[in-house]
């Protein structure tokens, strides 16, 4: 009897905001392997703290250190290859052997999300099952309280880790616009927004649909640390009978 | 004592991808408005059948119709503003009189929902609450096995209904796509990928996490009578260790 590797998108953070199924999967997990830093407690930990059952058996996933050496270098990919690599020789060893692992995901699992690098890795050695989220980005367009794309309005959804050119074109050019991963590039998101003619329209939400979530103007935040979960959004402003 | 007004995402379509405050409020609400066609049983109203309480009132708000007129001709805007004023008239009463009024949404209420439309005519007179859902884009990836953004990948959202130059632009341009309202504009959109050269990677989805789901290369699809819940998208290729 094989087991079965399941990712769980746990939706935005309030524990509320997750779906049925989630809820379910996690209370009713005896295996939970999570993504976290060295010494942190892991953010998808942390979300299912008081769902997870006694006796559950945790399996942490620890990233390798990479903060010195830049994301473009191919050293960097290949550190975090060996990682998923060991991690997933471990996961594919337990659900050959009958366990079922749930994987908690912050937001949607296959939306910019590390658990589809253990899918890719295990789905043709096990079964795998995969439960949508509610997105980060759907609680901060709600928690601003302005709908996010009206009538044929298209949304760009793009990463703060995009060169400064690129980004500044990306937001010229879209009518609603969601910015993701934002943390050390927020200096230079706010450079591509003003060049972009952008920056007064934009919106800034930390940890949306969580305790410590806040809302405000982009233009009332600049110099700002951000959290890790932060999003910048313009919101669309198309046809409306 | 005055009632609110509260949207409620859905989900795609699965029961158990709502969330667990969505369900809640759906199975608690004593009065619920729908969207509906004349005639149809309405597809908001159809996905939550299972849930609502018995004795619960049902407010359905019948659009008006308008298949002979053009989207862009502005009488078109105007036949619905008019419903949607007199729709919002009727609520507004009843929510100043005490009802908090339920409306069931699919997927996320603030992405390029009919909802909108009752919000924005109201939040300045009633309370007005929102609960985002899974959108129907994330069922659609998840349905395909296939995650949909990596790394750096840009993710277009765009309406089928868009002119079909700018159309084939925008899908030339991004990494990742979704287009959505896809009905009769399908063969247009089929034309728009081959011109930018990307018609052979698409993927169409059907009624995502619905009992209908269909999956299917776009190639295998051409020339087909596509429902009302018709994804078509492009799987980002970006960095992955
Ligand atoms: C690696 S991506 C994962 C996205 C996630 N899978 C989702 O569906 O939202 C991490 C980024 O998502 C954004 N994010 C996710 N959840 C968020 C939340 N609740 N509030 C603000 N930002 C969030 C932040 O921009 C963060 O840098
Ligand atoms: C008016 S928009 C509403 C979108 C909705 N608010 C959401 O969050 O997905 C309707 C379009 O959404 C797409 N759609 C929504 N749910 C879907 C599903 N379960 N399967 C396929 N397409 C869906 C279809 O393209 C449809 O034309």
């Amino acid at each position: 009897m094989t087991g079965r590797l399941i990712g769980v998108g746990l939706g935005p953070g309030d524990p509320e905001l997750m779906s049925v199924r989630a809820d379910r999967l996690i209370r009713g997990a005896r295996h939970l392997a999570y993504f976290r830093k060295a010494g942190r407690r892991g953010r998808a930990r942390k979300l299912i703290d008081a769902l997870i059952a006694p006796g559950a058996e945790e399996i942490a996933l620890e990233y390798p250190v990479t903060t010195e050496i830049p994301v473009t270098d191919p050293a960097y990919n290949a550190i975090l290859a060996e990682f998923y690599d060991a991690a997933c020789a471990d996961l594919r060893f337990r659900i050959q052997g009958g366990q079922t692992i749930v994987v908690p995901c912050e937001g949607d699992p296959f939306f910019y999300g590390s658990f589809m690098h253990l899918y890719t890795r295990l789905r043709d050695d096990v079964p795998v099952e995969v439960v949508p989220g509610i997105t980060g980005m759907s609680a901060a367009w709600t928690a601003t309280g302005e709908p996010i794309t009206w009538g044929d309005d298209v949304l760009s959804v793009v990463m703060a880790t995009l060169p400064e050119d690129e980004l500044t074109r990306r937001i010229a050019e879209t009518d609603a616009l969601v910015v993701m991963k934002i943390g050390r590039n927020f200096d230079k998101l706010c450079r591509s927004l003003r060049r972009a003619g952008k920056f007064d329209r934009a919106w800034l939400v930390e940890c949306a649909a969580m305790e410590e979530q806040q809302v405000m103007k982009l233009s009332e935040a600049e110099g700002r640390r951000v959290p890790y979960f932060t999003i910048v959004m313009i919101h669309g402003q198309g046809r409306r009978p």
